[in-house]
């Protein structure tokens, strides 16, 4: 799991007994934990143990809110543990062309680093908790490029979120030589239509305020009826409905989209 | 988790004294169960627990092999789990495009999903073991598709080999609005250039024998020089290498090529 990059360098010096320089202390791990989708029980066995056995945690969450990572470990994390809530900005005033955008989150970003990397240069391991997978989308990667170069970080992947809506459908989302475009909601809506004309199998995240864009999009390409919208994908209040039958439907941000492809089937 | 299609029906009508009719034997489940990349710890817990606790097991094999799938799990089978293996019949002789190679598939698929049904019919549970997630690619779907009118059937998504062979890579895969594509190595070269030319960042899966197929797509579309070659995700030889610098290298059918988004990051 470890990346080429992080993989321990050549054990330490032989120590003898007239090495008296004092040793410094060896840097903690930085582990960036996927949480998999929501449900509890969806960690792997991995994440599962380094989270139960964890001092120090950290994650994201909105100003004023709970974070829905530390929502999904609520049960889980153990007596004691120190924990670091990393709140966004408050952004919402500021486009996302402006640099003020781009400044603002790069400050939060190095002010977020700054206190991991002492952590673990002081010795402590950290897990950093990440919806889904951290590699895949969010927000962990900002932290990961600060760090790498400077103390041990691994990464664990997850269950993403796109799996869970998928088999929330009931229905397979890729067959044989299926080609699967994941998009964003976010994009130009002429950019959603071109993928989504090509693609066989469709995946399209970050719904919430796009929903519209989005129907437009699906409608252009010809893939609106096949549309299945689904929220909360492996939580306790998991919704899916045709997205033709949610006309005019307020969905969270986190909601999924998803067009199952059509291809080979012996 | 369970899908619409699933979700158990009204519960039986109450007895009385006066109901005589001898009881059906209620159904057992049939769990299609997402294995995860390859190392045993990352199942995801719901998946650990389902499989400590099975009486059957099936899974896929090549005829005279052991299973991929059947040795993730190797270490955690319970004791007196009856196993089922599904030996794919061999088709090397067939192309894909002769009607006989669908049919000699199907009539696999039908035999397999006749004993599956006798023994979730006969009240019994069975544990499907699945590479990566099962509905993402994978043979289970063509279980899933016959089986899922006529027993209960649960899936229970998995960690995609394709999030481990990014993990490897130690680079995020996809930022901010980047695209991603999943691509399949068997997919005709003009398919392939023009997805590769298109998205931001890429996945192709099946390569083996389609290495060099692969390559000249990567390069007709100018991604050459990014792309990765990840062999053996997340099990013990894994191996992580540039494309370019894996020149006239045989690699298994399941390596994964990853090219990297390169999207917003504040």
């Amino acid at each position: 799991m470890t990346a080429p990059q992080d993989v321990a360098g050549p054990p330490p010096a032989v120590k003898t007994a007239t090495d008296t320089k004092p040793t410094a202390t060896a840097p903690g791990t930085i582990y960036g934990l996927g949480l998999g989708p929501g449900a509890a029980d969806l960690l792997s066995v991995r994440a599962d143990r380094l989270l139960r056995g964890a001092r120090h945690v950290a994650f994201f969450r909105k100003a004023g809110r709970a974070g829905q990572a530390r929502r999904i470990v609520a049960d889980m994390l153990p007596a004691g543990v120190v924990e670091y809530a990393m709140e966004y900005p408050v952004t919402t005033e500021i486009p996302l062309s402006d640099p003020r955008y781009n400044a603002l989150l790069s400050d939060f970003y190095t002010t977020c680093t700054a206190h991991l990397r002492g952590l673990a240069q002081g010795g402590d391991d950290v897990v950093v908790l990440c919806e889904g997978d951290p590699f895949f989308y969010g927000s962990f990667m900002h932290l990961y490029s600060r760090l790498r170069d400077d103390v041990p970080v691994q990464v664990v992947p997850g269950i993403t979120g796109m799996s869970a809506a998928w088999t929330a459908t009931g229905l397979p989302v890729t067959w044989g030589d299926d080609v699967l475009s994941v998009l964003m909601g976010t994009l130009p809506e002429d950019v959603l239509t071109e993928h989504m004309r090509r693609a066989d199998a469709l995946v399209v995240m970050k719904i919430g305020r796009n929903i519209d864009k989005v129907r437009r999009a699906l409608q252009a390409a010809g893939r609106y009826d096949a549309a299945w919208l689904v929220e909360y994908a492996a939580m306790a209040d998991q919704n899916v409905v045709p997205l033709a039958q949610a006309a005019g439907r307020v969905t969270p941000y986190f909601s999924i989209v998803i067009v199952h492809g059509q291809g080979r089937r012996p």
